[in-house]
C-alpha cells in the first residue's frame, strides 16, 4: 500500500514540476481568468459542495470531532460565497511575477535587474478547513507556483468538491490542470512522502495545530514556512497611556482567543503593576478571562497563581499569564526566554523605549501601541494569507502571493566581456 | 573523541547564539571599527601569518596536494595586503541592518515597516582558501550575524592566524570575541556536528568543490546557501552580432576556466552553426580549447566528438561542449535538461528573442550579450561575496552582506485595536 502511495506521489510531483514550468510563463490575464472562472464554478457547484460537506460532517461526528473542529469544517451558502469572493480578491491582486525589485548599472556596461519569479512547486498540508483548498490554491496560482494540496481526512469530500472548481478554472484559462492538485487519498503515508519530495516540492506550508506543524518541521527534508505557536506578549511600560493600554490589552486577549495573534502573556512594568496593571487585570477578569499571575501579582483580587509552565504557553483560550518585570530590558529578556518569535507589542508613550523594543525584539512582528490581533495578512494589506512564518529565511510574518516568489538576476550588455 | 567534538561544538554554537544577540544591536560604527582594526591587525601580523602559511604549505606538499590546491593555499605579502583591503572594503559598505525595505499605512491607523535584520548565526565550511576566513567573517559581521568558520584542514594554521586578527578587531570595537569563531580542530566530526546544529546555526554556506558542497547539501539539517556546480551555457542565436558573439564566447570560456561562471557549453542556432558557429569554434581551438562537438557539428575541423555525458558537465578547464539547436526554444530545452541553474547567456540582436530567453530561463542569473564570467558579487556591485546560490529560497545568485539579512515587521499604532 505504502509503495503505491510513493508511486502516486512521485507522479503527482512530476506533474506539478512540469506544470510549474508552464505557470511560470503564464500571463496575469490567464491567471485572473482561471481564478474568476474558479469562483464562478464554486458558486455554480454550491449544491454539490454542500452535499460533499454533509458527508464530511457525518464522518466527523461519527469520529467524535470537537465542536470547534466541526465548526471549522462546516460549509453553508455564506461560507461558500466567501470562498468565491476570496478567489476573486486574489484574482484582482497585482501579479508579483515579473516585478522588477531593483535595477542598477555597472561600470563594465551591464544593466542588472532583480526580478520576481515563482518559487516552483508549493506543498500545502492542512487540517479540517476546506476553504484552504481554494485560498492556498489561489495564492499559489497567482504567484505562478504549482501546488500540491493535502487536506485533512475530515474535509476530504469538501476539499475534493472545491478542488474540482479550481480545475474548472484552470481549464477555462488554458492552464495545465495539474497546476493545482489535491492528493486523492486519506492515507497518511502521502504526508510522509511529501515531506521528503525534495526534487518535486520546493517548500511546504503546514496549516493546522501544533501537532501537525511540529511533525512537519521535525520530519521535513523540504524547506518549511510555518509557525509552531503564537505565544504573543504585550508589555505595558511605565509610560503607557492608561486608556490605550486598557483597550489594547483587552482587544489583544479577547477579540478572538483561538488565533495565533491572540495575546498569551501580559508583562507589567514594576512601576505601574499595582495601579494601571491592577486595573487591566480587573478588566480582563470582568471580561471572563482567567488571569494567571506571577510573582508580585498574586495578591491582586481574582487572579490565580501562575505555574512556571504558564509562561511560554499558548492557551488559545480565555486565559492569560501575567508577569511583573523591572523594565523594558526585563520585558525583552522574558520574551527572549518564553516567546515563539511571532508577535509582541509594547504599550508606551516614551518614544525611546518604543524604539528600543522595536529594534531589539527579534520576533517576526513587533508592534507599538497596537493590538497583537493585527498579526494577519489581510490586516497588513497583503490580501489573503496562506499562513504566518516565524522562521528567519525567505518568508516571515504573513505569507501572501508576493512572499511565495523567488527572484533572479537579468543582466543586459552589448557584447560585454570581463577584463 | 567524537563526543568531545559534540560537546565543543555545542559550546561554540551557544556562544555564537549569545553573540548574535549582541551583534544584532551593534552600531555600524562598531562594526566598521572592528573590521578596520582587523585589517590593521592582518597587516601587522604579516610575519606570523606567513610563518603559519609555511607550516600549511609543508603539510600540503607532504599530503600531495595538487598545484591548483597549493596555489589557493599560498599566501604572500600581496595576498595578505588584499585580505586587509577586503576587510576595509566591507567596512566601508552601507550597513544593511535596519534598512527599511518597504513602508505603508493601513486604514485601521497602523504604519507598517519591513526592516532588514540579521539572520542570526551563519556557519561557513570551506576548503583550502585561507582568505575565506577574513572575507566570510567580514561579511557576516557587517550583516550583524555571528559566524562559525570551519576552514579546510590544509589551511588550518593560516586560518588560525587570520582569525586571531579578526578577534583583535572585535576586541578593539568592544564586540564579543565569539562573534567570529574558528573551529579549533581538524577533526571532520566537527563538520557533521555543524550540519545538524539546527538550534545554533541558521544557515550553512559551503565554499569548495563539488564533493564538499554535495556532502553538505545531502546531509545538512540546517538550511544551505550554495551552488553544486556552475554549468553555464552560452546560446548564439540566428540573429547574433558576429563580432560580439566571437568576443563574448571566447571570454566566457577562457578568461578564467576554474571559476563557477566559466561557460561549459555552447549552443549554436542551426542557421549560423556552419558559418558564425564554425568561426567561434575555430577561435576556441586557436585559443587552446578542446571543443567537444555534438550531432551536426563533428565535421568541423579540429573538434572531437562529444559523448552524451559531456553535456551537463562542469569541466573547469580549457574544454567546452557544443550542441546544435533548432531555435531559442531548443536552447532553453537543452538548458532545462542539462543546466545547473547558475548562469546562462543569450547572444542576439533580436530583442524579442532575448526577452523570451531572459524571462523563461529559470537560472539564478540570465544574461543578454554579456559574458557569463560576470557572475560574481563584486562585478554585480555587491562588494565582496561569500558565495553564489542556485537555490530558489531566500538568497540567490551572488551572496553579499545584504543577502545575509532577514527582515521583520515593525508596526506603529496609537492604541489601535482590531474591530
Amino acid at each position: 500500500m505504502s509503495d503505491d502511495i510513493a508511486v502516486m506521489m512521485a507522479e503527482i510531483g512530476a506533474a506539478a514540476r512540469a506544470a510549474a514550468g508552464q505557470l511560470a510563463v503564464a500571463s496575469d490575464d490567464q491567471k485572473r481568468t482561471a481564478l474568476n472562472a474558479a469562483a464562478d464554478a464554486v458558486e455554480a457547484a454550491q449544491g454539490t459542495i454542500l452535499a460533499a460537506n454533509a458527508e464530511d460532517l457525518a464522518f466527523g461526528r461519527a469520529k467524535g470531532l470537537s465542536d470547534a473542529m466541526l465548526d471549522r469544517l462546516v460549509l453553508n451558502p455564506d461560507r461558500i460565497g466567501a470562498i468565491a469572493q476570496g478567489l476573486r480578491d486574489v484574482a484582482g491582486q497585482a501579479d508579483p511575477v515579473g516585478q522588477v525589485i531593483a535595477a542598477w548599472d555597472r561600470p563594465a556596461g551591464l544593466h542588472v535587474e532583480r526580478v520576481r519569479t515563482p518559487i516552483g512547486v508549493i506543498g500545502v498540508i492542512y487540517e479540517s478547513r476546506p476553504n484552504v483548498t481554494a485560498d492556498a490554491g489561489a495564492l499559489c496560482l497567482k504567484s505562478g507556483n504549482a501546488v500540491i494540496l493535502r487536506g485533512g481526512s475530515e474535509s476530504f469530500h469538501s476539499s475534493r468538491a472545491i478542488h474540482a472548481c479550481m480545475v474548472e478554472g484552470l481549464r477555462a484559462a488554458g492552464l495545465p490542470e495539474t497546476a493545482v492538485q489535491l492528493v486523492p487519498t486519506r492515507d497518511r503515508a502521502a504526508v510522509s512522502e511529501m515531506l521528503g519530495m525534495t526534487a518535486h516540492i520546493d517548500v511546504i506550508i503546514p496549516r493546522g495545530g501544533k501537532g501537525l506543524v511540529g511533525l512537519v518541521q521535525e520530519q521535513a527534508r523540504v524547506p518549511v514556512f510555518a509557525h509552531l505557536e503564537g505565544i504573543c506578549h504585550v508589555y505595558v511600560d511605565a509610560h503607557a497611556d492608561p486608556a490605550k493600554a486598557r483597550s489594547v490589552v483587552l482587544n489583544a486577549k479577547t477579540r478572538r482567543t483561538g488565533i495565533c495573534g491572540a495575546a498569551e502573556c501580559l508583562l507589567l512594568h514594576d512601576a505601574i503593576a499595582d495601579t494601571l496593571g491592577a486595573q487591566i487585570i480587573a478588566d480582563l477578569i470582568a471580561a471572563g478571562v482567567e488571569v494567571r499571575a506571577g510573582a508580585g501579582l498574586t495578591q491582586l483580587p481574582g487572579v490565580v497563581a501562575a505555574k512556571p509552565e504558564d509562561f511560554g504557553r499558548e492557551f488559545l483560550d480565555m486565559v492569560i499569564a501575567v508577569a511583573r518585570v523591572p523594565d523594558v530590558q526585563g520585558a525583552m529578556d522574558h520574551i527572549a526566554r518564553h516567546g515563539s518569535g511571532h508577535t509582541e507589542s509594547i504599550l508606551t508613550e516614551d518614544a525611546a523605549t518604543a524604539a528600543t523594543f522595536l529594534s531589539q525584539v527579534g520576533s517576526a512582528i513587533v508592534m507599538h501601541n497596537a493590538s497583537t490581533q493585527f498579526a494577519d495578512g489581510a490586516e497588513f494589506g497583503m490580501g489573503a494569507e496562506i499562513g504566518i512564518a516565524t522562521g528567519r529565511l525567505h518568508a516571515r510574518g504573513p505569507i501572501g502571493a508576493e512572499q511565495l516568489t523567488s527572484f533572479n538576476y537579468r543582466v543586459r550588455g552589448d557584447g560585454t566581456i570581463r577584463a
